[in-house]
């Protein structure tokens, strides 16, 4: 069949756009896409990350959302989980329901998508294209491995380690809110803030880095408050953060106060990775930062569940955590 | 929490329904829900196989759809999956769109997903639940696993080998054109036929013992001649099966040879398994069977595409095979 006519049916539309070789010396994926199941090899001394997500037209994203975006996003927040379980990624499944075949938007969202996979070494190795009555739905399955024993997990953090975060927070919240109108920005500021709610970058790279490091982690997908409150609760302990600490792009900081506070610490889709560690592995933990920006925002405490404290040492009122089925 | 108030969101939605301990001693789930991946043994000597499948509402079922059997279905057709490559079950993953919280709806899901499940001792070890904006969406991810090297794969078929099939065919296809009016049943092959559609059972032991017997497998889901037009296409071969010999339930028998042939030979649904073997390992194969009916309906030649031929060896119309995107 050429490349230039259209496709004609599913089989087709996995053969041309989901089909791609298992690499020569593969030494995870044994099969890929075209049978009932993907093979996966069994490595000694090693285990194997996995975790799904689902997003949906209407609720994650909207019909006019750029494709190729959209293919970036929908791996990026599953590459994000094995980031925060320090998983290195291996391959992937995509299951997709399309309410029509459109080849343009499926060339530019397998493109998005495939561009972060390969920069990952992540293989697409399976998964299923179906019809939708309405609106395009999207499940990634990511699998990653990790040494025996060593993945960071929410529940290791213990009273006195210190609490830690990726990047900056709030940007994709501030993205989102400028895309809705709610607030102002310059050109470049709105552009990169969008860039942050559509192309967020798991940090994969860190997450590997701080095995051995960090006691837990977790990646910020639905808040700082929220996402911090899992490792809490998973931990059995509680936390001080404090406000002035938490690091903000300068386009959020020239917004006024409420504002930074709430889609800093309440605002989701940041994909950064939150993680605690003793005082003493400090240096260890800059080490596995290398060229990322890590902060030390606050201290783990024996109980007291999550609390964030300003420059004075006064509460902070936090707001809600992100929750799909509240909105 | 007491199990009579309602759930208020995402995260106890996930608590309730979705958490079930990983029991103690488990060979290949080292962790389940509730952090940010689940983690999987590597065991050496095994491969990890591993299907996607998506059901969505509209297209795969319909809104009146019965909760139970809609859990039980869109396991089972995963499973399946795994039982075409030979793999035992061991965990699943489960992303699930709903457009409200009915809890009532979703207990009779969970309940229905979770007695197959149990059945095959596969346990649900991750996932994702969120809002949709219509309609309900359930994408399922299974993982099984085999000996290293013994997956039965599409690609093993060789000229000469025998055509099987397990059980009869058609009676999905059957119970679907009953429920749309289009053919009429008794009372007690309506039912059994609607059980066919709607409960499909996954041939996992089968699958298993045919390892190391079967050149090649594969599950009916899209009807007998697409599903082995597949075969043939990844094994390059050809082959020729004897229309009188395809097994039939007497429900079908009992409709015009038309209906007959065109359900038996392109229903989808039927989550049969289709396999070759070499006629000198026949026993090996009815001693796999076991409690399975198992009937040989062919035999593979070494080129020619799929041939199906009546009593007097004339050929047969096979119609088109089920494509999603072209209902």
């Amino acid at each position: 069949m050429s490349e230039s006519q259209p496709v004609r049916g599913e089989f087709e539309l996995i053969e041309r756009y989901f089909t791609r070789p298992v690499p020569a010396g593969s030494t995870h994926v044994r099969l890929g896409v075209g049978d009932d199941c993907a093979l996966l090899a069994g490595v000694p001394g090693e285990e194997w990350a996995v975790s799904t997500d689902m997003l949906v037209e209407g609720v994650h994203f909207l019909s006019d959302v750029d494709p190729e975006s959209l293919g970036h996003k929908s791996l990026a927040v599953n590459l994000s989980d094995l980031a925060a379980c320090g998983a290195t990624p291996r391959c992937y499944f995509l299951a997709i329901a399309l309410p029509r075949i459109d080849e343009a938007w499926l060339a530019a969202f397998v493109s998005g998508q495939s561009l972060l996979a390969d920069s990952h070494h992540c293989l697409l190795a399976g998964g299923d294209t179906t019809r939708s009555a309405s609106g395009v739905t999207i499940t990634v399955t990511v699998m990653g491995t990790v040494p025996q024993g060593q993945a960071l997990l929410r529940s290791g953090a213990r009273p006195g380690d210190e609490v830690w975060v990726s990047g900056t927070l709030g940007a994709a919240a501030l993205g989102l809110a400028f895309r809705r109108g709610d607030v102002r920005l310059s050109g470049p500021d709105a552009d990169r803030m969008i860039a942050r709610l559509e192309r967020p970058l798991p940090r994969v790279a860190l997450g590997e880095r701080l095995r051995g490091i960090a006691t837990s982690a977790i990646d910020v997908s639905d808040g700082l408050v929220g996402d911090l409150g899992h490792i809490l609760v998973r931990s059995g302990v509680g936390a001080v953060i404090e406000w002035p600490k938490v690091p903000i792009d300068d386009a959020l900081r020239s917004q006024q106060e409420p504002v930074q506070r709430r889609l800093a610490l309440t605002g989701g889709d940041d994909y950064e990775l939150l993680f605690t560690a003793p005082p003493e592995r400090r240096q260890d933990v800059l080490a596995a930062g290398a060229a990322t920006d890590l902060t030390c925002i606050g201290t783990v405490l024996p109980t007291g569940g999550l609390v964030v404290v300003d420059g004075q040492g006064r509460r902070v009122d936090t707001g809600a955590a992100f929750d799909h089925f509240r909105r």
